[in-house]
């Protein structure tokens, strides 16, 4: 086989084999194939497309180019859950408690933030959780609580970091089948039976428009069809951001006061909605309503809190059972300029002033201030009178303080007439 | 200005600017744009095609990329000559005299061939020509005699050597606008004012059907308007090979003898009217079929072939007036297994036959035997009897000769009904 006729094929927009495409990831990995030509093929795809059935291949060679994690101590199905991430979205850390304390066990590897998307390893570091930990610990964690949360800590499918670190590179990111083929390559190499997908869509996310969100849900399920996972993906909204509270330490705050029930909203509904597919998919529950009852009972009778304090208590080295959250020592209310209804926000534009306060990273090398943030005080559709508070803005200087202000003020445009919403839940693919 | 964003344009089929085209070819270069995103990018140019102004904008920093050839010593109009690629096609040696004795000088700067083509520096060097001339001795020895026929020494439009190396590795050559601009590249940077072009089309040609090759010549021609240089390109049929001989020393002699007028048919009539076309530019005849005439007439008072022999006299060492060409000790007779006409000819498989008996190279590192090769005996729509002879095989060895003739015996298809044929000169654009 020859790498040159198999770019030639795609090329040409012809189908690849199983036998091409494990030629290609395999020699990918092993440094057979050169850098340019795994270029030159990454381009091939990104304009001629994969079916689902190649899709479902290269995921599967992806998933082998690596480990692949061994859950069966664990009894029963194994449901992870996976976002792609939003603004103020930290629905791991709501819903993960509650549905480990519905008997569900949650085996979770998270990711770090990057860009103007956080990554719940980074909000857990931010009150001194350990993400660091061995397969074997991991194991007997969840044995004892039911729930752990970790970083990568496996060799999981190698052959995407290679292929991702050039497609960043080279102008292929946003294809479909290879974004699905990253996610789901390790997913599954993080070894759950079933996975809940939350595809995130509007102008903080990744997906801006829905036909795009759309067919990367159907594409992502299709692998799991084909691989056999069941896999069931939401398309949620994110034409604002889905908490109220943004950067690292804030957003946990807001996730703890969710369980405790003292707050409701954007952030609850999708953490249960996608708790509830978990539980579905579990078979912990009958049917939907029934699961999100469950969950919503959890947080009434406190087994939620309590779940997600034995789980920090775990993952803590000296954990007092009291939860101490520091926010920036200097803050900015930041004022509308007029009066008028919240018409619309440029969502990432809000994740790009939270990075500015120091919450987030541009690149991977940069450091992160845990305590830095913002707190929007609005939602899209709220009618706000001139001088009313938008936001209050976290930082350890003002004029970070200040530069994000400048940012979030100009992502944020009131007008006279109310806007056209999208819904929360825009899709359900399964 | 970020090569990635240059991709992503070209990738979404916008067009790439000027100065976005000399950034790239400047990186590609310089180095400082890595292999696997020129890659990436000539898959996206490859995919997304480019119009006449970015593939004129693309040629012209090729050519800057490297030394301009400053021919202004030469008086008058320089008018160059390129083929494509083909078989039995050594245009060249026939028509540089005969134009070079009509007053109009020829400074032309020759390939090695390479695969099923032919090069004219292979056969030059098939008789002892030397080929590796100094741009200074060149420039006298048009003065002297009005023509030199030498190898590219000068470092011309290095920018497409780097991009036809990684294009051959990642499936992107066959690419009209990439193609053209790699010709004209070289041909541009070789100083003429002028280009005949001749654009092989058919079975024994890179460019197989009539519609690419059209293609191919109008980008080229479109180049030339835009880059402000005159150019022709003749659309030629290759669906047999061009002369009747084949192979380095024996094309050689097929040139001379057309030279002495003991030899008419297709290769003649092609470089009669290549060369017509070439005075025309030159201004050296008012019409076309006075340009015809002109060159016709030097072949029947003989001038041609004495141009001939002053042209070898120059470029060899001790020349003694007698042009002594050798052909290999063993030869093998290829006869019609039966009766019928002559009904095709795929000309690339005479092409790698002809490289079975070691008259051509499949890596640049082959070495070749010059005196090794093919005679055809046979035209397309010619009728044979059984046992006819088809073709003589010359080469240094039985084996090869008997290797050679299977490959050209499944070449040539034998049926009961007259082809039809394609015409010798398929079209002209300029």
């Amino acid at each position: 086989m020859n790498i040159v006729d198999l770019i030639i094929k795609k090329r040409d927009g012809l189908k690849l084999s199983n036998e091409e495409i494990k030629f290609f990831i395999e020699g990918t990995v092993n440094k057979s194939i050169p850098d340019y030509q795994i270029s030159a093929m990454l381009m091939a795809i990104f304009l001629k497309g994969m079916d689902e059935f190649e899709t479902a291949c290269i995921t599967q060679e992806m998933v082998k180019s690596g480990d692949v994690l061994d859950l069966s101590q664990i009894s029963g199905i194994k449901v992870d859950k996976h976002s792609t991430g939003g603004i103020g979205d930290t629905t791991t850390l709501v819903l993960a408690p509650l549905v480990a304390a519905c008997g569900l066990p949650v085996v979770k590897m998270s990711g770090r933030g990057l860009g103007f998307t956080g990554g719940t390893i980074d909000k857990m570091e931010s009150i001194g959780l350990k993400i660091d930990i061995p397969m074997k610990t991991a194991l007997d964690y969840v044995k004892k609580i039911g729930l752990v949360i970790m970083g990568q800590t496996a060799n999981l499918a190698p052959a995407d970091k290679i292929l991702y670190a050039l497609r960043d590179v080279t102008g292929t990111v946003e294809s479909i089948p290879l974004i699905a083929a990253s996610i789901m390559s390790k997913k599954i190499a993080a070894g759950s039976d079933a996975i809940v997908l939350d595809v995130k869509c509007g102008s903080g996310a990744f997906m801006q428009d829905f036909e795009s969100a759309k067919a990367l849900a159907k594409e992502m399920v299709a692998i799991g069809k084909n691989i056999g996972r069941k896999v069931i993906a939401l398309i949620t909204n994110m034409d604002e951001p889905l908490g109220l509270n943004i950067g690292n330490s804030l957003e946990v705050e807001e996730a703890v006061e969710i369980l405790k029930g003292n707050v409701t909203g954007r952030l609850l509904d999708v953490s249960i909605e996608l708790g509830a597919n978990m539980l579905l998919l579990g078979k912990k529950a009958d049917n939907i309503e029934q699961a999100r009852q469950m969950l919503l009972d959890k947080i009434k009778n406190g087994e939620g809190y309590k779940k997600f304090l034995e789980f920090v208590a775990q993952q803590s080295d000296n954990f007092n059972g009291e939860l101490v959250i520091h926010h920036a020592q200097h803050s900015f209310s930041l004022k509308a300029e007029k009066s008028g209804y919240i018409y619309s926000m440029t969502a990432s534009q809000i994740g790009r002033a939270s990075i500015e306060t120091g919450a987030g990273r541009m690149t991977k090398e940069d450091k992160i201030d845990y305590t830095a943030g913002i707190i929007m005080k609005v939602r899209l559709s709220d009618y706000v009178n001139e001088g009313d508070e938008i936001a209050q803005i976290f930082s350890s200087t003002t004029e970070k303080c200040e530069r994000a202000a400048k940012i979030l003020s100009s992502a944020v445009n009131i007008k006279n007439e109310k806007p056209q919403t999208n819904k929360l839940i825009m899709d359900i693919i399964k």
